[in-house]
């Protein structure tokens, strides 16, 4: 049996000594003024037991992580007809200036690229009546927790300054690949992306993926084979540039956000996120990765 | 001496006999109305002496070729300091699906490109008080022709739909290389494109450039030195991904619009200008290209 | 307990009754003499029994495949070393203009596409004394199977028609990341990939990728963790530019050949060896990518 | 009347005066053995009239200079034909890592960069029956001078490192786009490079191009139209990623090479070569360019 709390709280002491904690997000203000020497990690095995250390109970901004709810929330809604518009390839694309043009014809490569994420929210701004208010209760109910909500500080941080995503959405528009107004498809995504949740949080909302689509209450919102494809993308596509790097040193699942969340799990085992806001060069956080690596080589746990 | 009538009267009569007259841009809606029929041709030697055939005096939309005016607006307000924000270099980008991209760390190829030229918006957008009007006024004081004015149809047609050009501008701001809102500099951009001109109109413009920066009344807005590096941009950047073509077929430094105009010139000999609205692959006028290939061949007039 | 015998049955008759089964790689002469309409299957479990259905037991050129045993015998030779040379992130890119580029500044993307496995067989050709001995012996070790040999016309064939690859080559040794002569690492690397085995070589071999690094007489040629990696690389890169859609839709890691063979396993559960000389436009086997993903179905067994 | 004299003495003075006379190529070994301090400059007007300055009767390796005698040799065996190989369209492409795929489908951007040259090449290996000797005598030909020769020594050192040009000559190949044996291209190719000349040979060799294709002793070797063709690619192409830069600040056709050799001309009126082997960022020689910038500003010359 694995000692899980010994092995995180070893983790967070690591964290703490390590001199080069990454570098803040700037491009969003809102997101810049955190403390960097923040660090927390939560896991939760399927038994439901819980492991902590270090500030797992602090919000931050989920940021990309709440890309997976969305496309979540669309397979549920309009099934595979999403794949008609967003591919399940890894990006692989390391050149910057190229990044935006992650299309083909007007295919994002996935649906956890900021285009292709825009593309998921714009089945759900088609869908939903109110989208934003939906879209939240989703995320509520999931994770069996009233508390999570928005931070429209940074929502609206975002929309002043996401001028990439503008551009993305602009891009798919011309290729007739969105359906909405751009400014109400980015108004949801920028809101989506806001989402505000602790490590604890984190991992009671994924514990649904690491447990073949049943919440912690039972409930379930997605078949089974629907679970397996969003995660096999998060493996395939979770983690930016970085997403081969993460499959060969970490072997599981999951999916960062530039807020400095990570989110990943072993399915049938244990789901664990981890928080610190400094990012490595590829944009994922940089003491999560450390972490996460040091959870798998400890326990020996992967996919693989 | 060269009969120019007697050659544009023959390039004419070749243009009605051409079966395939090409195909008219249709993603700017108010400027797929036009009859793909027309065709008009005008040269004004550099006496002063005017030769016509077909439809010179109908107007249309010159799109693209009020880049190289608002350029030159651009340099005669702030010079040499234009060419921190734009480069020289031929886009020679064959691949449609990167040439949003015709950027490097926010630096366009070069001005005639849709994001160079947006740049040279929003410099002209921050110098002028007015910038439409005082636009407007600075080319109807080069061809001294107060009757030039926008078509505010074409301008709100562009504006509703001009979703690649939204993406180019918020791509360049999120690069920092747009300092006013892109709505603003958009709205002059779209403005700006939407000048109507029949061909007389449009050799009384550019003949300025083909008289070293003179214009027909003797008037001068740009040196000597920036008038030759106007025509060199024209030269190697002025039909898009046919510039090579075009410099290797005909021989001339020119400007063409998807409205399907065309102007080119030889220094110190001649400016002419066509106008036949179907496009050929590469997005120039299909008869336009031909008319001056024959001007150029049966006149054996190059800078060559 | 699930019936192997009776899914691997009913996938060959799927196979037989499909009409439409891709279309044979043609730039390898030799490769396109096969019949089209060739299929087998063979599945071996952890305990070592063997289901079969089809022509299991017919030979065919691996191709591809063999890129996994040369990164083996190389992460064998010289450890992580082996990542200063050659990156581990899916290559994502889908334009094949662009594809002899998957490196960025010498450096490959992975071990998996050609220039990254060019890469590591310069890696052996330089640590071993005779390569193409030693690399086949280390394959039949690890298949415990004498049987298995070079098909020496393909790789005559490929050696007079690989300008690609003789391009890919030569653009390594001009970045610097290929220390002996380009025809001594070709000639290795095309003898590499003839290597011709049947189904059930194929699984022999890969056994001991599903096996924590243990072949079936136990002998162990890699520590666990460059297994795990290994594994993880082959889940992210397998399958040229269909790697996502793989994962996606099948949930294994595995590798694909040109020749028609695909190997995937279930680690600790099963390995799976399909051949049919048929390819989708992607690259891969069309039966064998329908059977796998048949299998998966009809088991619900994958590692997500 | 134009003091050239008085004006070649004063660049060649500004020449020697500069700091910074850029680096020499070193990826061919042979040519790093070459003095940087080297500078020459020799002009010959359309009366031949001779002007001279600095080491002008120095001998340097013309290296990309002799694209355009190749390609003239090209044109007058085989016409029209050679744009069914090539096309003639600036190259544009920032990005070294791209650079070698400046191919369309197997096609060439232009015939003046290398696997536009390589392709060219492939034309006179199949047409020539003995191609070394008989490009030779074309060009002591055009230039009425025995003495030109080839440099062994260049040839067989670039034939020793050319990596980028094998990789291009097999990329091609693998396109259909070269009808003989690489390594006989290149050997060819290489020898063309090597062609020795100092300046006044080689203004006597463009004195052709500058004089509607007629050359000294008024033999003509190409037509009007193939001589404003070819003068119209090296416009566009003749220098690099920095072509659109020289038209810009220079405004004449010319060609450089890696060598630190340059010619340009003005059509009807002079022919020019410099020569100073240390080369700017973008390849060209650093203090050539400057020459001919001054020349072209201090004589107001150009072709706009």
């Amino acid at each position: 049996m694995i000692d899980f709390q010994h092995i995180l709280t070893s983790i967070n002491e690591a964290a703490s000594n390590e001199k080069d904690k990454g570098k803040i997000a700037d491009y969003i203000p809102e997101l810049a003024k955190v403390n960097v020497d923040n660090f927390g990690i939560h896991l939760i095995d399927i038994q439901q037991n819980n492991f902590s250390a270090g500030k797992s109970d602090e919000k931050f901004s989920i940021q990309s992580i709440s890309k997976v709810l969305s496309l979540s929330m669309a397979l549920g809604l309009i099934g595979e007809k999403v794949w008609k518009r967003v591919d399940v390839e890894p990006s692989g694309d390391p050149f910057n200036h190229l990044s935006l043009l992650e299309l083909e014809n007007g295919i994002p490569r996935n649906p956890l690229i900021n285009p292709g994420a825009i593309v998921i929210a714009d089945i759900l701004v088609s869908k939903l009546e109110h989208p934003k208010e939906e879209f939240l209760s989703y995320v509520q109910n999931i994770a069996n927790d009233d508390t999570i909500a928005y931070d429209l500080g940074v929502a609206k941080s975002e929309k002043r300054t996401g001028f990439r995503n503008f551009a993305a959405a602009n891009l798919l528009k011309s290729y007739g690949n969105l359906n909405n107004d751009v400014d109400i498809v980015l108004d949801f995504y920028f809101h989506q992306c806001s989402l505000a949740m602790n490590c604890v949080q984190l991992t009671n909302t994924f514990f649904m993926f690491m447990n073949n689509g049943k919440c912690r209450r039972n409930n379930t919102l997605l078949t089974i084979s629907q679970v397996k494809r969003i995660n096999a993308i998060m493996l395939t596509c979770g983690f930016y540039d970085e997403a081969g790097e993460f499959a060969f040193e970490v072997g599981l699942p999951g999916k960062s956000g530039v807020g400095g969340g990570i989110v990943a799990f072993l399915p049938n085992k244990f789901c664990v996120a981890t928080w610190s806001p400094g990012l490595n060069p590829k944009g994922n956080s940089k003491l999560g990765m450390l972490a996460l690596e040091k959870l798998t080589t400890e326990t020996e746990l992967s996919i693989f």
